[in-house]
Order: structure tokens, then C-alpha cells, then sequence
């Protein structure tokens, strides 16, 4: 038997997300037997009304949709309890409940508590947590997972932690960040260390480049307040590229133990260098979109948005050249880039390779196109091979190919979501796809020394339109180095 | 002003692949302006009547098929002269009438001799052109094309090579291999060369065994006599395998001058080892087909075709393991097989990386499929790589997928044919596509070598059904060693 605490259970983030993704793990009988799961939220609503909007949600959401046999199943482990987040007195109620239902059985029952509500809650859930004698196992394990973002800088990241690690150690904290999930992300590391012709040529002897693309078309979704205190750099640098930097760039894992993956993971983190106050004009590219028109409609300027000050200086593009700083990358650019309202939804991973006349010689075979791996993240999942040959029936022109596998298109029902695995994870008590603390510290760390040159160099904020590649300033990052983005 | 005297020019060579293929340069623009075209046979027709000839086979055989304006340029180049090979009277005739044609420009025209005769003219043929004078240029260029086979052993293609370089100088002899003018021959060394990913694993480091296959489905084709004097072993793997193994495991090259590729080749070729006496029995598997059917078709077995033996010996089909005993490939079996009359006609290069955790650790991932990187000839002219990534939908399963780049599916009708590049490069004067003579001197020692070994060895003669995968110990000789053939 065991307990999955959903805390804030009714949200967007559960009801969207979540509850599918469970209810697909349900699907695939990936869900352990005695899984029950309760939805803890303020909302005065019966366990029936729940589980109609969870079936909703289900139906609406899920990538197997509605299959009444597995719904069934799945229902029978919903629950809903009132709570607010800020009185103890609602989880002294749930933990009693829990404890008459553990007594039904020999054993304390394992615990998930997952944190979907707002960041501001997140320290209070985990002091009443406490307070209610909830954190305690007798023996059982409690895990906790709390959702991005985690802290807005530094300071308050470690004011977060201290008061989480206040209540639980280390090794039952499980730090989300959904991209980790996803499957390409995943991936990355399969592709890495189970294919013997891409180790050997890992490093600045043979990479000319890295590029890492995060691009939305989407704008803030209802979440301008949430925005406007945070920027491209908190909401998707500090975690996200981060996150896709360490694992492209990490050496070997001495194993695929969690810890030996994170030791690795942090120590690229700890040597991502490339912004200091003096190269931060020529590093940083930050923009704000103004009015544009995507698709024939019209769309608002980021100081229009609702939630948003008419002055704002919050950039909703960011694009940086970063470097990390260690034998095997030493002089190897890594470019990133992440906006909202772009032209198109795209992230990617390009791995650009040098030419080979200028690794080998052979200088009649120079001046070529690039060798490019591209690990495709969205819209399609897959890999592919940018190679040279001659053009067919020309007798010496050598001109680039590109060979692609394109995963989604194959087996788009069979992609697990990304909360689909990190759900499942945590239930099975791996961690390998949460971030650890200190890999959290060191992004943190990173942000916070660019937002500091940032702040003192507001006036550097370019502007693009809504709908547009983003500022031209980003293209001009890599001109000045000879290079370009590859798309 | 140049002339191409097309020795043999009604024959079928040049109906079926020569004229046409020249006519293909036409269409394509690139026969010089005052290139004329002697066809050069003992039948007695007019031009007029080998113009017909022509026209019939180049509408039937070119691949942009027939053209008017094309094929009136084309046909205005054409000219036929009887001639008896051992003639030599004709020969002076024939010489008389070009020194005339030359003596209306300034200058005396270079000169492209094609031996597109049977091999036992090439001797004669060669004498009568010194005989006539016909060799001399007096500073004009004089190249002489011969045709395969060159030889049918070291002692013969030595003698051979003898008569010829008596009337010619080694940078004027082209030797034809027709491989070497595929489109993805000469990729081989495109796609080494000009993609910097692929040179720093192409050794015995990363690589756990190359794989090279020529099969063929047709049978004997009318060649019995022919073939009967050769075997599989003299008329595919002393020149295309030897060949294709050559630039696959060759050096790089200090230039792409053709002395600097050569000078490459050659060096593998001295190297390749693997067929000693002692080791004849474990490394060589040949075999002969016995009757069979194909696609509901009965089919005669060899001892029974034309032109063949009761009781011949000849192999009709050879599977070798061999090795180059250099730094980099040492420890590297390289499989290579050839044979007729099997199921299916194809020709490849197999590349069979090692596993990732055979090299590096990370024992969770050992066991996997390996990487393979496949060169395409026919029927499919492209490339394709094999990778390991997880299996979409699990969790952790680790599965092969393949990308790849079918050349031959978006490219067919601009693909030029072998001998369209070949006629190109000795009118240009470019050797890099013929083989110099230490690279055949040096596969005939080899070949001569095995021919050796097997003789004493006849007994061990496989049999195998026309129509089928070809003899099974074949397989067994990768087995043996953990292997298998990737088709």
C-alpha cells in the first residue's frame, strides 16, 4: 500500500497534466496495486465532483484517451480532501485518515507528496508537513516532489532548500524539471553511451560548436505576474539549458547509479563560464517582444500583457554564448537560446562538428558544410546526421546530406509523457531525472552572476516583434564568430 | 581536336555501356568540342549502319533516352573503320586517315585508345598500334584504356603489363576497374574524407570488423568458357573487392592527386594477409551452385551450363576472411564474399563498430547492438547507420534504429553510370579511378597466393542451390568467431 498526496490536486498543473499522466501509467499497469491517491486543495468539492473533472481531464488529455476498464481501475484510487495549504489543522485531519488506513494493514505505507501548487506555498505545504507529524515513516519512505520553479535566485533557492531539507534529507527531495522526462532529453544520454562513434569524438578536437534552442511561439498563458518577476533566464536558462548543457557536455557516469550521473552533471555545471561583467555586451542578447502578427492575428506587445508593468524591463528572449570550462571543452562555444512568442515551437540540440581538412588537411576538400548531430526535442523527436558527399551527377562537388530518424512520427502514442516517467520514477524511488540539490545551487549561482551584469546593463534590451525569429542581435552573436544557427 | 578509337566498337561492351555513356557525356555538355569517335571491328558496315546501331542501343540503354538534337551532335562524332585487330595493315590505314584529319589543325590531336576487345586481342592489339606508329604523339598525349580482366594470374597480367608498357608509358595506361567508377565507390572516399566525424574512429579501436559483399542473382550471362578459366576468386575478388577494401581501409592521402590516392591503395593492398596454407581452411570457404530455382524459374546448376566442365572445380562463389597487417586495422577480420546465381543481387559495405562498453565500461549498457555504418552499391546506391537509442514507450530498453540516405531513390535519373565518369576522366587525363599496376601486380600476388592454397585444397569445394543464400559454411565462417553477415 501507498499514498500519493497531490497537493494542489484540482490545479491546472493536475488536472492537465498530472492525473494523465497517472492515468496513462495506469494504462500501461505501471501503477503499483495498493496506490492510492489523494488531491489535497482549498476547494470545497465532493470526491465524486473530482473524479468527474479528473475524467474529464483524463479524456481530454491522455495520450491513450478514454478506456472505461482502465478508468474504472483508476478512479478507484481518487480521493479528494479540502485543505489549505496554510492551516495545519486540515493536515492533522489527512494524516489521521491516512494513519486509520495504514493501521488496516502490517506496514506504514510509502508516501509521495507532490507540491503542484504555487510557489508560494511550497514552504508552507512542507512546514505543516511537519507540524501534522506527516514527514515521519516509522520506517516507510517519504518522498518529496516539488515542482519548478525552485527559487527565483540564489538566495531565495537556499532559503527554499534549507527549510525543505529542514524537514526531509537530501535523498527523498525530487526536484522537478518536466524536461528531464521528456524522451529525446533522455535520450540524450543513450545516444551518448550506447553508440561507440560518438565518444571518441566528444570534445573541442572535433566540435566546433554546441547550440541549444528552447523557442516558443506561445506568449505568458495567463501567467504575466508569474513572468514579469522572472525572465527567459530564471523561467528556462537556470533549469532547462542548464539541465540539456550538463547532460550533452557531462563526462561518463562511473555508473548509471543517480548519484553518478548527478556527480558529473554538476561538475559541467560548476565550469560553465563565459559572462562576466566585462563580456556581457558581447555574451548576452536580451530582448522583449513588442506587437506582431503570428499566423494573421494580431498580438500584443509583452507590455500590454495583463500582469505586466508598462516599463517593464523583464526579457522574454534571451540568447547566450556560454563555454565550459574543462580539458575536454576547452574553446568549445556553446550558444544558447530560449524566447517567447517566436515564430515557431522549437528546441533542439545541434552538435556542430569542425571541418576536416582544417582537423586533417587534404585542402581541397576544404571550405565544406559541417558535419551536424541533431537531437530534436519538439516538435519532432528524433536525431539526425548532417554528412558530405559528391552531388549526384556532378563528378567532384561534395555538398551536404542530412539522414534523420524521426521517432514521433513512428511512435507518437507510444511516447511516454514526460510526467509520465518522473511520476513513475518517484514512485519506484529513482531519482536519476530529478535535479539534485548542488546542480540546482550552481545554475542558480550562474543565473544570478548574469542577472547581476544584466541589471546594470538594462539598457541593452533589444526588441522583436511577437511572431518574429527574435532579435537580430542573436544572429549576430554567432556572425561575429563566423558561425550561424542552424535550424 | 582529339580522337577516341573505340577498339571492339560494335561490340557488346560498347553497345550496351560504352556509346551510350558517351552520349550521356553529349547530353550533358561535357565531350569536348573536337572529340571524334573512331569505332574500330572487324565487321564489315558503313558508317551509316553503325550510326543505326548506335542510335538503337543509346535510346534503349541511356538514361536520359534518345534526343534528337542530342543524338544529332552526338552522331555527327560517330565514324566506323574496319579493322582486323591483328591486321596491322589496317591499323596504318587507320593511322594514315587520322594523321590527314590532323594535318587540317596546327596541331597533332591527343588520342584516347579504349580496348573494348576480348583479352586475348589486347596483346596484339596493343603491338599493331606501335607497329602502325600510332603511339607516338610527337608531344600530343596518347592514352591507352584496357579493359578487365587484366590477366588471369600474376605471371599473365605480368607479361600483359610488359607488352603494353613496351608501347606505352605507365602515366598513359588506364586499367579500367568499372567499380571504381560507381557513384558510391567514389563516395567511399568522400564520405571518409570530407566529414570530419567518421576518420578518428576508423580503426581497429572502434572498429570490430568490416564487411564487404558483391552478389550477384544472374548466372553465367553467356560468359561460360570465360568464366570457367576464372572463378569468382580471379573475376570479382582479385579487382572490386581488393579494390573496394583498398579505399576503404587506405590512408588519407596527402592530396587528392591521383599518384597520392594510389600510392595509398597500394600500400593496403601489400598489406592484406589472412590466406596462408595453414589457415586456408578456416579462412576461405568456396563454392559451386548445383540447380535451383529462382522466383519459379528452374534454374541449371554450373556443372551444366554452357562452356563449363562435367566436373569442373571452378568457384562460383568465395567468402574470405582476411586482415591488413598495419597499426590500424591490426585485429580487424575483414569478411568479404562474392558469388552467383544467389538470391539477391546486392553490394555493400558493412562498418562494425565495437560495443560502447567494451571499450569505455558502463556494464548496464553492454550487450547492445553495434553501430553500423553501411555503404550502399546496388541495388540501393546510398548510406545508412545503425544506433542505439531506448525504445520508445519503455522505460529503460535500449533498441537498435537505423537513419539513412537512399542516394539512388531521389537521384536516379542524374546519377551518371561507372563508365560515363570513366570516359570523362582519361579524355581529361585524370587517373585517380584506374588502377596503377603495383595495385594489380600486388592483388594478383594475393589472389595467386590463395589460388595456390586452394588448389591443393579442391576437395573442400561447397555446393549451394542456385537461387539461395549461397553455401551456409559461409556463415558459419563469422559464426565461429561471435559474427554474423549484416545484409
Amino acid at each position: 500500500m501507498c499514498f500519493f498526496v497531490l497537493f494542489g490536486g484540482s490545479g491546472n498543473l493536475s488536472m492537465k497534466k498530472l492525473l494523465p499522466a497517472m492515468y496513462n501509467l495506469e494504462f500501461e499497469n505501471m501503477l503499483p496495486e495498493g496506490l492510492a491517491i489523494f488531491a489535497a486543495a482549498r476547494g470545497d468539492i465532493s470526491d465524486e465532483e473530482f473524479r468527474l473533472a479528473a475524467k474529464n481531464s483524463v479524456s481530454k488529455y491522455s495520450r491513450f484517451g478514454y478506456d472505461e476498464q482502465v478508468w474504472e481501475r483508476f478512479k478507484s484510487r481518487l480521493n479528494y480532501r479540502k485543505l489549505d495549504f496554510e492551516h495545519v489543522d486540515d493536515y492533522r485531519k489527512l494524516e489521521s485518515e491516512l494513519e486509520g488506513l495504514e493501521k488496516l494493514h502490517e506496514n506504514p505505507a510509502g508516501r509521495v507528496y507532490y507540491l503542484a501548487a504555487s510557489p508560494e506555498y511550497f514552504s508552507p505545504i512542507v512546514k505543516n508537513i511537519k507540524a501534522a507529524g506527516m514527514s515521519l515513516g516509522n520506517g516507510s519512505c517519504r518522498r518529496l516532489v516539488i515542482e519548478k520553479p525552485f527559487g527565483r535566485s540564489l538566495a531565495s533557492a537556499r532559503r527554499l532548500n534549507r527549510e525543505i531539507r529542514n524537514v526531509f534529507p537530501e535523498e527523498s527531495i525530487y526536484r522537478i524539471d518536466h524536461y528531464l522526462g521528456k524522451e529525446m532529453i533522455q535520450n540524450i544520454m543513450s545516444i551518448r553511451f550506447t553508440n561507440a562513434i560518438f565518444e571518441p569524438v566528444w570534445s573541442s578536437k572535433y566540435i566546433d560548436n554546441i547550440q541549444i534552442s528552447i523557442l516558443e511561439d506561445a506568449g505568458l498563458e495567463g501567467r504575466g505576474e508569474y513572468y514579469e518577476s522572472s525572465g527567459a533566464l530564471r523561467d528556462m536558462v537556470q533549469n532547462h539549458i542548464v539541465q540539456l548543457m550538463s547532460l550533452v557536455m557531462m563526462e561518463r557516469p562511473a555508473s548509471l547509479d543517480p548519484e553518478d550521473i548527478r556527480d558529473q552533471k554538476v561538475k559541467v555545471i560548476k565550469k560553465i563560464s563565459g559572462i562576466t561583467p566585462e563580456d556581457i555586451d558581447k555574451n548576452l542578447i536580451i530582448g522583449q517582444y513588442t506587437k506582431g502578427v503570428a499566423d494573421g492575428e494580431k498580438l500584443e506587445g509583452y507590455r500590454h500583457e495583463k500582469g505586466v508593468a508598462k516599463d517593464s524591463a523583464t526579457e522574454t528572449y534571451a540568447a547566450l554564448k556560454l563555454s565550459v570550462a574543462n580539458s575536454r571543452w576547452k574553446g568549445v562555444p556553446v550558444y544558447v537560446r530560449t524566447g517567447k512568442r517566436l515564430k515557431e515551437r522549437l528546441a533542439s540540440i545541434v552538435v556542430e562538428f569542425k571541418d576536416f581538412s582544417s582537423i586533417y588537411g587534404l585542402k581541397a576538400y576544404s571550405g565544406l558544410a559541417p558535419n551536424l548531430l541533431m537531437i530534436k526535442i519538439y516538435p519532432e523527436e528524433g536525431i539526425s546526421f548532417q554528412f558530405n558527399m559528391k552531388k549526384p551527377g556532378s563528378f567532384d562537388k561534395i555538398v551536404p546530406f542530412s539522414m534523420s530518424y524521426c521517432k514521433s512520427c513512428e511512435f507518437r502514442k507510444f511516447t511516454p509523457e514526460a510526467y509520465e516517467r518522473l511520476i513513475h520514477d518517484v514512485i519506484e524511488g529513482d531519482s536519476t531525472l530529478y535535479a539534485r540539490w548542488d546542480e540546482i545551487e550552481r545554475s542558480w549561482m550562474l543565473i544570478d552572476s548574469i542577472l547581476d551584469c544584466k541589471v546594470r546593463k538594462r539598457e541593452n534590451l533589444h526588441t522583436y516583434s511577437a511572431g518574429s525569429n527574435g532579435p537580430e542581435e542573436a544572429d549576430r552573436l554567432l556572425e561575429k564568430d563566423g558561425r550561424r544557427w542552424w535550424n
